[in-house]
């Protein structure tokens, strides 16, 4: 940690860092910190690493005593101002004697925004917008969550190079094999919550608790169950993780509700629950993204609806040639109204191939 | 090139060197051939270009003279001991007066193989089995053409990342981007053949030729046309690649030989014309490698006669949600009849991505 550093490797490394938040910094963003001291090393190191627990300027600072002085802070995102649960980061800083401090991506927040000018004016320098893309992308649920009130939409999907997701008798085990599966986990550990709708919940009784993976935040399990029928003996009920209940308004919920299941009741359209409503609530309970875990229709209203964020597909080299595509009707019609991504990541998992890719928005 | 060298890495480039001939040399193989000398350093490179061209250790031999001898030959297939339309290999590489030959894969063929005994007999160090694994892949089109009879089939498909191939109104250009239509042409120049089912043929008009890449040879264009119906102004039929129209055996296509339309009669069977027969004809005539290139009921005739060895995917990052399935119905109903491959390249081609996968036969 002695040679100095440029401070695009240094963001590069933040970034990083940034990342173990995932799935356990809700409602706050990921954000991680490099402290470099006046000839450019490496001497701190920190992120924010859960709500409530203290921020990455503040980690990165901890051990860094005198060091620090004269020297850099390469933060992921602007540092705050406000005193939330811990105090202003930018106070931290001045008071560790910093004179510059790099930012990828400003404070879109009223409360927390303002640090850099805060900074400017006691006289640190601030660089801002290095790294500023990767920053964003590893910020992007909580960016979008801030920017749009509702949570980043993830939609994990398996399937065949043919777009199938079970054979034409039902059977489904296995599509994908068992890295690809494993990797399932790390997707639900990162994500606030994970979400299946009514057919999944009755035909699987899935768990959607992370397994296999050490010190991870639990996600919300969110299932879509319109009629109220889920039974109480559901996997999905154990108290490994917490978990949502989603009825349709007129339901009678008070044979759940009595069990002390937790609720909640929303408006039924066309193509089901309301799941635009059902985001705003999770965003209302501090959820900034969602895994959305199948299946067919589920997602085709969540495409319909313009909701689905990002796509993870799990894609096994295997043929079918009927059973149920892996995307239901989302009222595409013709191929200037495909849904297009731009892929940010593919990887090999085992024979199976993951393709993650982010909805352009401006179609 | 004075840097001595392994023979593991004299293997790898002598198959870089053979894939060069991808698509020319049939009814040959690829072959390549790293030639060093006694010190272990490269003084010679060759492949095999074209049928009826040196073969590689011709070509690696041409240049080097005398520093040869004492050294080493490294060759993807076992030299060949017969006197074709070239002199054997066998004799080049004694009267080189290399004292160690190093081969991946034994030749296979009656009226070639037996090289390896020769140069032993020869008093020359004969090495197999280094880099096969490698070897045989880039040669595997000529390998299982030897072995079962009939050219390797290459089924290129490109789809959504649901597994469409088409809008719900039929539109499909494009689904995938400029570059992944671009390495299809690179696709067909490495095959032998190209080929299409009558409905591609009528919906589309394909030319089928490789456009956009200098110094390739041709592929031969087969396109099916059961009821011999192919307008003479079909785009197909031009001078810029050979044609051959496959017929069923009892339709008229006296229209078509009169015009000097190369044209095959084949009987039909339940899933159109019979494909097993056609690949047969193909081998007849020297065919070692065909590009399925669609649409999704000749796939899944083939893949019904368990004829595809190798899919190429490009699948592009959208979703459709209705449309057209990449592939029609093969008799396949749960998921343990499922075709099964085994993944052998997965590549960024922009914003698609293709996934290279094999067949597995020992299902």
């Amino acid at each position: 940690m002695q040679q100095p550093v440029t401070i695009e490797w240094a963001m590069t490394r933040a970034v990083e860092l940034a990342a173990r938040g995932l799935g356990r910094t809700a409602p706050n963003p990921v954000v991680g910190c490099v402290v470099l001291d006046a000839a450019g090393a490496v001497v701190g190191e920190g992120w924010h690493s859960r709500a409530g627990g203290p921020h990455a300027e503040i980690e990165a600072l901890a051990a860094v005593g005198d060091a620090a002085r004269g020297g850099t802070a390469v933060v992921t995102l602007e540092p705050c101002r406000h005193t939330g649960r811990t105090g202003p980061c930018t106070s931290a800083l001045l008071a560790a004697g910093v004179a510059r401090v790099v930012v990828a991506v400003p404070d879109p927040t009223e409360t927390a925004g303002g640090g850099a000018d805060l900074l400017r004016r006691n006289g640190v320098e601030v660089v801002e917008g290095v790294g500023r893309a990767a920053a964003e992308h590893g910020n992007r649920a909580w960016l979008h969550a801030v920017r749009t009130g509702r949570p980043w939409v993830t939609w994990k999907l398996a399937t065949t190079l043919d777009g199938r997701t079970s054979a034409a008798d039902g059977t489904s085990r296995w599509i994908t094999g068992a890295t690809a599966r494993a990797a399932v986990h790390r997707l639900r550990a990162e994500r606030d919550a994970v979400l299946v709708g009514a057919g999944t919940l009755r035909a699987d009784d899935p768990h959607l608790a992370v397994r296999g993976l050490d010190d991870v935040t639990q996600p919300l399990r969110v299932v879509l169950d319109p009629r109220a029928e889920i039974a109480l003996t559901a996997r999905v009920l154990d108290d490994v993780a917490p978990t949502l209940v989603v009825v349709a308004e007129d339901a009678d919920a008070t044979r759940l509700t009595a069990a002390g299941v937790d609720v909640l009741a929303l408006p039924v359209g066309e193509r089901g629950l309301d799941l635009a409503a059902l985001l705003a609530a999770l965003h209302g309970r501090g959820v900034h993204s969602v895994l959305l875990e199948g299946g067919a229709h589920l997602a085709a209203s969540a495409v319909a609806a313009d909701l689905v964020d990002e796509v993870v597909a799990h894609i096994a080299p295997a043929l079918l040639g009927a059973g149920s595509p892996v995307l239901a009707d989302a009222g595409i019609t013709t191929i200037t109204e495909a849904l297009r991504l731009t892929t940010t990541d593919v990887a090999r998992l085992g024979d199976d191939v993951a393709v993650t890719a982010t909805v352009r928005r401006e179609r």
